[in-house]
């Protein structure tokens, strides 16, 4: 390791010295010069850069969370279930009654965590580590690195098609010269709201010497005929299906992620996590929660609605638009993407650069949300002399007419 | 890695597939044959094994949680504060305040995470890992391996004194031999409850050529005149020292741990943390446990008597008991330790056998606790023929002539 600098004896008794920084402390040599990971948290009027359910809790359910959290604050003394037992069984039924094609799933096929990345990481400090790889396919989930680095697991990438689609005999190919430990495949993908057909993951799993994950975070938001790798559980024992609350239960500040496997696979994360890493405020709030199931799909309805109209409108303007199955579309494409994100971003919309560098990504937000981000980017077009800008005076004029 | 077996073709079609297990898995190899961590979660009468707190929130403070809870509930589709500035601010505040000795804290001097075995676990990612190691000092909390284990750090120790007190010169030349990238001393030390003087933290800072954690789990619950190391923090930027609100708060439900170091420190957490790793409720219910301070300490106070007046006990029954500074005694010695915490389980009565193989752990309670502890003792003493029955029953002869 490196030797940290003498540090002088402190003669302003002040515990922040100007003189110390991170470069002074001996951090690991592959972390020096990295960043923490975050969009930038900014305070515009239209936030559609990470993904957030627009829609606020059912005013039953705050009622309801709100009369639990006082209950459960006489007992926040002691320790939590460590095993989360009843939450686990919610979301087996849960999983069991939204798709009622699978083979019927209980507590013991369901693992949770806060955040489906801590799930992610579990699963990587279980089957990935030193001297094991994990294979991406970019572009892809750009925390999927970050996990990697934090459990010291390899990455190699397979690329996908130019439709975003993942191409089955590259990933064979990579497959078979890299033996990764760990396959991990985002459907619907970020940031490009692609599906991976269930057909070319049985055939991955197949391939893949390890384990299988398919991080389905936006699969509630997927077109009617597009299938959850949940299908495939039963024959596959290798295949974990990561799921997560924050994108259709609109609870990304409950921070609760969960997967669904074979119990074997549960029984390593048991072995790895913390124990008591979920705490018993966000068990509970994730099973009040599930218990208005109902009220917060039928939002998943107007936003799979309006991420359609989003598809339509877009394609409508001459722009690119990749197939979707999640709550964001990745249009393009831009001889200066970050042009277009600044202008958006001076008339109060916040979407995302990020993936390949012509590309844009929008979340699908509720319908004023949507119009405020048309406007906009009309303007945008209009500003920046895009191409787009004659399909939108042209379209504004005939509705101008009407 | 190792080539997971074959695995048949599923024939009765359920995800439980009783020919899988995880010896099937490809697991990493120093994880295979592993338990998950954890106490026995028992449903016994008086719980004295994990050193919980066993008053219940203060009315006012679950009222208040409750309220809070309900109006966060409308945001909760938003994702939190990555960086939880407000909470960490409020801890800054809390220990300036309980500790007005300390050059004064801030935000940028906190950093927070669920449970302070995810602050540590963070620590080891950013100064740990592979082909670096972590000095520890046995008896010492058995967790501690196991962060090691999860982020690939190797653990080297050193001895403690009979009296459970770290022997500085064996530290000294462990770190000269070892060259530990950290160096991990929980004061008070758990089962011990052994709090480590500051000057020999100086010490070992000057000694160790890379991190200091301190774990002060337990600080609030030390002796007068038990000084906390936080007052070293100022004059060592390599010095961290970890904090939970799980004892002193009573908030081991609520998993919130914390640390305080220099600000540079807390960038290397911000480096490998997973971003928003602290929900919105995590930081909204530690906030609201804080404004009730006072009234919680107050409860402190009644268990550091109960602690006293446990080991005043143990001794005048002829146990030896290592000092404690913290919210529970380690007292013995037994020939068979394990006979005398079954006695106890027998008698509805949950303690610890952790440490030393003739130590036993036991937290301190209510006074009513307290009294079941000493009767179910004294009964198991009789039982099984230990000298300290002598002991009991001339006391309770004298007692019962009064």
């Amino acid at each position: 390791m490196s030797t940290p600098k003498q540090t002088q004896p402190a003669t302003d008794r002040t515990v922040k010295e100007p003189t110390l920084g991170l470069a002074d402390l001996p951090l690991r040599p592959e972390l020096q010069g990295a960043e923490p990971y975050g969009a930038p948290q900014l305070d515009v009027a239209i936030r559609l850069n990470v993904n957030e359910n627009p829609y606020p809790a059912p005013a039953a359910m705050s009622a309801e969370l709100g009369e639990a959290a006082a209950a459960e604050a006489a007992h926040l003394n002691r320790y939590p279930d460590r095993e989360a037992r009843a939450l686990r069984a919610d979301l087996a039924n849960y999983l069991n009654r939204t798709n009622p094609g699978i083979v019927p799933l209980n507590a013991d096929n369901i693992w949770v965590a806060n955040g489906s990345n801590e799930v992610m990481t579990h699963l990587l400090q279980a089957f990935g580590g030193p001297g094991r790889s994990l294979l991406l396919f970019p572009p892809t989930y750009s925390m999927y690195p970050e996990y990697a680095r934090n459990t010291h697991t390899g990455v190699v990438t397979a690329p996908r098609a130019a439709d975003f689609s993942i191409d089955l005999e590259a990933a064979r190919q990579a497959i078979a010269a890299e033996q990764p430990a760990v396959v991990m495949i985002a459907s619907p993908n970020n940031p490009t709201g692609t599906a991976t057909d269930p057909e070319v993951l049985a055939a991955l799993v197949e391939a893949a010497p390890g384990m299988v994950i398919v991080d389905e975070a936006y699969a509630e938001f997927a077109r009617q005929g597009t299938p959850s790798a949940l299908e495939l559980l039963a024959d596959h024992p290798r295949l974990v299906v990561t799921r997560t609350m924050s994108k259709a239960f609109g609870f990304a500040g409950g921070r609760l992620g969960y997967l669904a496997a074979s119990p074997a696979v549960v029984d390593a994360c048991r072995i790895v996590r913390l124990p008591y890493h979920l705490s018993a405020l966000s068990q509970l709030a994730a099973r009040v929660a599930l218990r208005h199931t109902d009220a917060l799909l039928e939002k998943v309805d107007a936003l799979r609605s309006e991420r359609d109209r989003l598809t339509d409108w877009l394609r409508g303007r001459g722009y690119e638009v990749a197939e979707s199955d999640a709550n964001f579309v990745y249009f393009g494409t831009f001889d200066d993407r970050h042009a277009v994100f600044s202008g958006l971003l001076e008339r109060g919309v916040l979407i995302r650069e990020t993936g390949p560098d012509r590309w844009l990504r929008v979340s699908a937000g509720t319908a004023e949300e949507m119009a405020g981000f048309r406007q906009a980017m009309d303007s945008v077009a209009r500003d920046l002399g895009l191409p787009q800008a004659v399909a939108a005076d042209q379209t504004n004029a005939q509705e101008a007419s009407r």
